[in-house]
């Protein structure tokens, strides 16, 4: 059998998920698969210091990055990530079960081996109008995709308590097709954790080691994340020495395009974890065949017969990359073509042009009035706030709600942006700083409606134009420039065809106009995309109104 | 979701097999199901020690027992042993895929979860006559039949090795359904190996730590089996400690029904590989949840969501039951009804009754003739060897090849028994030490002729005719008592309907009738089972004549 060269030959010290030990030896690779563990004559032979199964991410989102799959493809398989398990909750919410299947297009134009989940919970609730919804049949029909791995993150766990029936559905699909049902119970603990645990196979949403504890402790599979909006990793390492770590894996679950390409993907949480003191061998343990495990995937390991996804290091503690192996393919990023197209939908802001009028709330009479604001207090949270604020007559004719810039109160609208007649809500937000001109986005979870908060309903409606015009995006005006900047995110109003650097440099621009009009927050431009979010507390302004999130109803935004 | 008590509820110290540790814990029990590891009012409650998932054997044959599988169920499953993955070798090569599917009916009337695997290596050879082929077609539409879990036991390595396409269309088939390939690998290193690691998940096979170090290493996973006849344990046991252990099972591969009954199943290699020294709540891990892994089950683990499949032990290091729960059952084999009979075909030994002239070699002329004999050396091998025999006329007339009781040196003859017209066999076997009558069995790897022994060819012809009566056993002949005792095996002429305590009086009987009439064999009578094993090294008996294993070719019984 050893006569015939093999394709390629990768000596080195193996980094050996499946004995959990560091070992010298040679790798060899006949077409796009392993086929020993031994000295082969080999067409072409590569000598490195380490050899060590590619990097599976075990949940992400590549909305969050602002770009399409294979373009996140290019920025991580050079850093050793060959595989993603991602959850296009966001394409779903836009373009639903379709949006998905052209994620699935595009996903044949990356090395990247992206395996897909079927969202669970599109729409996030009934409070907001987005793009579609996926039921249960649209899951189900998901589920039996090439690819499709999973049922997505199930958000509704008070569903899940209750019995609700579409939830249990979209489980049992899963279930009868054998395949992994990812969870999402933050805070969840004592019995609802207990019955969570009975029917979501995972989490990754724990922030604290006790936290995470108990729902290993509940036989869950825990995901110890670090990603640009939450950053837990720190607070769970712990956990690795304190069980049987194959039941944990590292993931990111989002990934803002400037820790992108400054830091990588899961790679950095692998990085990160070796700082924090886990052995390496367990590290890339946690990046490899535990998250294979958890949605029996063939790759994550080294051995004869797996596909040949492989990473070269000159050092594994600093996870220092060499060459890249996919599929037994060297550096397939290297010289790659520009990737086609995206197959997902580009129109996909299609409200009528508004004016500044449409964005305004009435009133008649003078003098000041009491509002409900939505307090953006960072993170993912808002809080409940009340404030004064004067009635202004722009047009000199009817009066409306105006800003209050003194105490940083501004209008802030939610304009529907899937084509139904929603509307627009239209309300208060604290906590900007804006002093002049408006910012807006369509990224605005989980309906993605084109949200926009400024100075003056006129910038304001400025703002929502361009974004009508460029397909999405998002924009800062500068009223004193007489200028809009923005990032054009027309791939279903979310994510940009183009390179990640010019993402990032269109990004850093609007970021730097929102800051010359006197942004402040500390989240910065992207704050604006969770303050629709119906369904985190307290305060959220949708396309239908104000809601308050704790009581799940609207609320006048009037206080009488 | 506490409120309503649930079925019952089981106190003690919890072997954690998911985080590899022990803690104090309530593990609630709803209908078949573990609903929460937490205090729940409880309609029943136990209070233990410990409570340990049911213990899964990773690889076994019912037949090596000689009961039926309900039989087997009712002796384990009190001992903690709640799931089984068994391969029908034997009962496929008598009956092929119906007997297969015979089993799958018998699978039902017990509580033990016994996982079949669809046999892959029927018939062993084209040498041996035996009931049954089981092609590729057979295989595939075996792994798509409920409670089969992977391809069972890849024996034929060459055929892997050298990309026979028969025995790898059963590999794409269990592949193609995501089943686990198990392989059958002795002593194979290497290149060799290399290339099995590619196509087979795993072995038990190995005698040696050295070869089981190099099995893992080649990312198989590797089970370490204590069985009746290959006692590996002990041997193994070290690399529970040099490699991560997820990749390591317990088997027993085989078991009497005397050792079934004095010391269990799988659970006696779990009580010894703790005498070993293996980590007591690790030990439960290798015969549960990585078992489980191997095959994709969902029990083996004590979680939320899971089967209750539960034991309750007064003691951990010993193994020590006290009540055994599946699917929710306690103690579900206490009071539990005789099994109905076997599914599996019982008219399974058809030959026309010989007499002894069937059974000799006739030979012109008188003196002494040198003759190659099988040479019965003990454990699954036999050597080559040669030896002179008289010529007899025990009728007077025609000279046949005889005995030579003092060189111990008898005649021996394997006949066809599954209604083909495939003849009779005729040799000689050194090794027995009769002095008198004569012995048989219908279980005689892998074929399952009728294999007879003895010091005249009259008695050889009395016990084949009487086993040809009794549907298959084993039987002994004494003509000093005139009496032949016997086991009846009518199951597919290998397994008894009958509790394991009459076929365990039964199989002493017969014992102590072969030793009475001068079986002096370290194997005692089940080592006749093995010497048409035209499989494995040196010397066969098949129904077709001698066979050189190692030239793979029938020999002449008078050398030239």
């Amino acid at each position: 059998m050893a006569e015939s060269p093999v394709d390629l030959l990768i000596r080195g010290t193996l980094v050996d998920v499946n004995t959990g030990r560091l070992r010298e030896a040679a790798v060899a690779v006949e077409d796009d698969e392993i086929v020993a563990l031994e000295e082969r004559p080999a067409d072409r032979v590569i000598e490195t210091a380490y050899v060590a199964p590619g990097l599976i991410d075990a949940h992400m989102h590549v909305e969050s990055s602002m770009v399409t799959l294979p373009r996140y493809g290019a920025a991580v398989v050079p850093r050793g990530v060959t595989s993603v398990i991602h959850d296009p909750h966001e394409i779903a919410n836009v373009l639903g079960a379709d949006g998905v299947r052209s994620l699935l297009a595009d996903a044949v134009h990356t090395p990247l081996k992206a395996r897909i989940t079927a969202p669970s919970s599109v729409p996030a609730s009934h409070l907001q109008d987005g793009g579609a919804s996926v039921d249960a049949d649209d899951v189900a029909a998901l589920l039996d995709e090439e690819r499709v791995v999973a049922l997505g993150e199930v958000m509704n766990v008070p569903g899940v308590l209750a019995g609700d029936a579409e939830v249990h559905a979209k489980i049992q699909a899963a279930r009868n097709r054998g395949l992994t049902v990812d969870g999402h119970a933050p805070r969840v603990t004592g019995s609802d954790l207990q019955t969570v645990a009975r029917f979501l196979d995972n989490d990754h949403e724990s922030i604290s080691l006790e936290e995470a504890r108990q729902k290993v402790e509940a036989g869950m599979r825990v995901y110890l994340r670090e990603g640009s909006s939450s950053k837990n990793l720190a607070d769970l390492v712990g956990l690795v020495d304190e069980v049987d770590s194959r039941r944990l894996s590292l993931c990111t679950d989002d990934r803002d395009v400037v820790d992108l390409i400054e830091e990588g993907g899961v790679d950095a949480v692998l990085r990160q974890a070796v700082e924090l003191g886990v052995d390496p061998v367990e590290a890339v343990q946690l990046a490899t065949i535990n998250t294979a495990e958890s949605y029996g995937l063939p790759f994550g390991r080294v051995k004869p017969g797996a596909p040949a996804d492989l990473v070269c290091l000159s050092d594994l503690e600093s996870w220092a990359v060499e060459h890249v192996v996919v599929d037994g393919v060297v550096d397939p990023t290297d010289g790659a073509d520009e990737p086609p197209t995206s197959a997902i939908e580009t129109d996909t802001v299609t409200f009528e042009p508004v004016d500044a009028s449409d964005l305004a709330i009435e009133h008649e009479g003078d003098g000041s009035v009491t509002v409900r604001v939505v307090d953006a207090v960072g993170g993912l949270q808002t809080a409940r706030m009340e404030a004064s604020v004067p009635v202004g007559r722009p047009d000199g004719a009817s009066g409306v709600l105006a800003a209050d810039t003194e105490g940083d109160v501004l209008p802030m609208a939610v304009i529907e942006r899937h084509g139904g007649d929603g509307g627009v809500g239209r309300g208060f937000v604290h906590g900007l700083g804006l002093d002049r001109g408006a910012v807006g986005s369509t990224v605005a979870h989980d309906a993605h409606n084109c949200i926009v908060a400024g100075v003056d309903h006129a910038s304001m409606a400025s703002v929502a134009n361009h974004l009508r015009e460029i397909g999405g995006g998002v924009a800062a005006l500068d009223p004193e420039a007489d200028a809009t900047t923005s990032l054009s995110l027309p791939v279903a109003g979310l994510m940009s065809n183009d390179p990640l650097a010019a993402v990032k440099a269109d990004f850093e621009a609007v970021e730097s106009t929102a800051r010359a009009i006197g942004l402040t927050h500390d989240g910065g431009l992207m704050e604006l995309s969770f303050l629709a979010l119906e369904v985190i507390p307290e305060y959220r302004l949708t396309n239908n109104g104000l809601v308050d999130v704790e009581a799940f109803d609207y609320v006048d935004v009037v206080t009488r």
